[in-house]
């Protein structure tokens, strides 16, 4: 932590800040400059909360070093985080591929996605039961019956599931029925549903909010890591800018940088930043080029019937030419890496 | 709704797409245009979904005509709700003030908050017990204690109080000791706990999420009023936006918007938009000045001390001063109506 | 500025990186943290090129403590610049208000709104006889005409002229005929015109770019002020964020964090953050409660008429009873201060 | 253009709002809704102004249906356009890659880099001789003399050379020296600066502005278009966001957008988007993937002197390195094309 103090703070101010750095258990380090004094704060065992100091007078800002998370920070755990689902890797060597239906409909359509999507080569099942929707009047899934549909396509076709949970009551339920528990955008910053999904023992999928910059979406694994459940997979899905012709956009650059700074799996989902199906196979091509874990894609056997996101959904014929894309790829870039098919 | 087709969309897919618009139970209006044809649709008697015709072949884009709010809208009911808290009326000729700490720290600390607010004119006391903070190590909030300090201030004060309630469990115990739930920002599309809010006699001060438009802020306050929960307050606190000098971006012109097209009151939060004591009296201004029916503004009596917002709350004296401006300003633009001292 | 080093960096990397400031004529102060050591750069007679010490191995950040701008900052100049454009004052204690069409397109047209806005109480006539448009295919000005429709109408009323300058050619005719010159927010980043600016002997009106910070803005003034003019006038006219309801998005805050740390007068234009005539008068009156010098709005006897942005223009009796609030405002937060009428 | 009349719109004012669009010579079409009206206007030979009509009593909003640009859609010229500077086509099934330093430094500085980027593949050499910087205290270019280094490096190298022009002064000389000429992202907007590109017999490279729409990107294209120069290739470079670790947003997703909707090359520009070392290799690969004609990237022999911009910049180790991974994906994605070395 760095205090940068008024051009105008009197001396008398400068030694007051010090005084209660110090008296909070810290070493305060005066910096004179041209026009104003800086304040090193070192020594600091855990986090000073700034609010100590932003107030005391002649202070004028404080600048962070040391970033606020912990047990997500590569400088805590150099090696990657691998997190394992039956004999699956997350953040191993392969890149991965989630797919599925936005939403569980029904039985038929939930087993014809994923026989689809296991024929093509995807490794996990994606499904809604429970669905958070902008409006109330809108499909809200099928809850409790969307897990057995789940449940059962799992047994058939052998693809773990993935699901998201909306609140401590339907986590308690979607961690029987799911082999990983997602928390969507909205809930990125629902602490009391993080600190469940840090309680649990099935790893968790945590998406990025649209407005969630890099550090909040590291605090909200922190959460969970704190909790006790290190098994955390990170997920971009889109931020909300001004964009005239997408949903949402995508931010490929954070793939990288959480690549850099956590050790934890990154995945990205094009079909909800883009909003659009046309813009889904690119997106997904420039996540695996760019670097990411694997990619989470919504697949329905006819998007045009779908309940929720249909202009989203690629059918099975076009994601089977997604995966030959995604594997050439991942064979031009990582060498020697085998290729699920 | 407005279907767009496109350029080359054949005749056939206009008339394949609108037959499904009429089994759907709505009626087509096909538009031809100089380079394609627009899908005119009405009759509709509840909102149409959109992804049962956006992935039809030759469909263009789909445009909303009437909002997909109802009983928030204005045109549903023309005349301004008046939420009654005691004897207090939100959304009425006055403009009400709210006024508190961030949090809840100890009874002396909010007690000498109340006080001092309630000398300088406010109408309400705020205080957070429970507190959604982006760090796991950070301070979290009182909890029941601070329910109680709460309750206590209350009764010494005569002030009605708001404060947060941030998951199904902490409402419960919010809605005995409050007068008015707040949910934060952060929750403003956690749709389980809007359900709740719906079904709850008191009345809920509702925030716009710091990504929200100004369509899922409506459609968030539509989950509470179609649950059955008419007492609704809406509360502006700031957008991320790209400022290089505060913390968030006070989007001032969501005040007029929302008092034109939705009858519910409409509060300014300009503590957690500037998140800098500086800018906070010259936003309280602009927002009364803008029509709003109050703002919420956080004073603590040492800010330098507090544990969670020390850089934004104001003195009580800087309190005090902002609300002779604020009575000036009411003064100047609602001539006749008597403001509280 | 302070260099935040790697917490991997090396002694030697660290060695290296003071020994490069201190020869480039800075002196180097290590500050040994727990996880990592930050240098402090002081001595800096000018500002420091970032990029030659940001690529050295083992430096991971680099954090400006002061500002960039100089001529434009208030702690170079504690008192308000107050630029006079005849017996007016742009920055003193009065507000100023400049009013009329977004174009000017015939003499009438402009006649008839310069009487009715010098009837209202403005101080300065606006028109634009060089438009910037988004599409080559729209109404562009009426140049050189336009200029001697303006002329014509401040002899006719005795209100000074506000105009656009869109490039050197032009900017030397409007020179000629305005009494300030507007540079528009799609050249705020316009160096050589800024250049240009800041050798004329007009005061210039600055609007901010949909994208600037704070920061740029001040940059760009300091072009302006660097070349030798300075008489800059700042005008907010709105950000481009993710509205759903409005054009842009008023950054109403930026008002009172600019009168903190420049001396430049602050204006406001809601017509062109709004976009839309119901959301002017009500961000007007923030404006001015926010601390603006003035503000800058759209006026047009015939608004269904008018050849551009006619969607916010406002009728000659609106922007009366607009006037009305403003000086009841300014009554309210200013007394003392006579109020033109 | 569709126009949606007010719910309470009356009879007369849907009359008014039709006779005055047939007397702007374009046909109205009225299409009862259940709520409101809206009215289809059609026939329209040019674009129509929406200010014309956005005004009329009872309009509630305008929403437009044929896109404002003409020349650069894909509906008028469904083939790509492919630029040809020398044997090289951009736009066609190769990928290209622009390389070179940020700015002409020197003489040696340009030289090395060249042949650098040669060695490696580069099919372009780019360096900035004008340099629009943010402040008027940074390094401004070499300007002449730095053509003058540009054109000896291309004669040295065989290289083509793309380089920017700020102003009408500066496009004439950069016109003469340069293969392509560069419009950046702060002059997107600078109508005088793209009128001037139209009438240009070399292809133009216009950069996105960093809040530029997609719309006004192909609007601020048609202006050159119109003017009568046919070789536009587009560029992204990242937009303002909110991000908290990279300088600009990279919005990928705008390439397979741009691809589907316009005839014109597109390009992506890593290193403005990141302004970081790390990120640049990965977001040229994301580019590749996504279907980008080619990228434009940064090197410098020695980053940590550069003069601009120095922390993006990549080494020549570092940008081969790139280049095998760009050809690995070129190979993967588009078999069959030949690919330099």
């Amino acid at each position: 932590m760095l205090i940068v103090m008024a051009s105008d703070a009197s001396p008398d101010e400068i030694r007051h800040v010090c005084r209660i750095v110090r008296e909070l258990g810290f070493e305060a380090h005066p910096i004179p400059g041209r026009t104003r004094v800086a304040i090193g704060i070192t020594g600091n065992q855990g986090p000073i909360d700034p609010s100590r100091v932003a107030a005391l007078p002649g202070v004028r800002e404080l600048i962070p070093v040391t970033p606020p998370y912990k047990l997500a920070s590569r400088e805590m755990q150099p090696d990657d985080t691998v997190v394992r689902v039956g004999s699956l890797e997350i953040g191993g060597p392969q890149v991965i591929v989630i797919a599925g239906p936005c939403s569980v409909e029904t039985q038929a359509q939930t087993l014809e996605t994923a026989h689809a999507v296991r024929a093509a080569g995807a490794d996990l099942l994606r499904g809604g039961a429970f669905k958070p929707r902008t409006s109330p009047y809108s499909f809200q899934g099928l809850g409790e019956e969307g897990l057995e549909i789940l449940r059962d396509a799992r047994e058939r076709t052998g693809l773990p599931v993935v699901t998201e949970a909306v609140d401590s009551e339907s986590f308690d339920r979607v961690e029987q029925a799911a082999d990983v528990v997602q928390i969507g955008a909205r809930n990125m910053q629902n602490y009391s549903l993080l600190r469940r999904a840090g309680r649990s023992a099935k790893p968790v999928l945590l998406k990025r909010s649209v407005s969630g910059t890099l550090m909040e979406l590291l605090m909200a694994a922190e959460y969970i890591l704190a909790a006790g459940n290190r098994n955390v997979i990170l997920c971009e899905r889109g931020i909300r800018a001004f964009s005239d012709y997408s949903r949402y956009t995508l931010d490929i650059s954070i793939v990288p940088e959480l690549k850099r700074i956590t050790h934890l799996p990154v995945l990205v989902d094009p079909s909800h930043a883009a909003g659009r199906r046309e813009l889904v196979a690119p997106l997904a091509r420039a996540a695996v080029a760019a670097g990411a874990d694997g990619i989470m894609v919504e697949v329905h056997p006819a998007p045009r019937e779908a309940l929720s996101d249909a202009a989203q959904a690629l059918t099975p014929p076009e994601f089977a030419t997604l995966m030959d894309e995604l594997r050439a790829i991942v064979r031009a870039l990582r060498p020697g890496i085998a290729v699920r098919a």
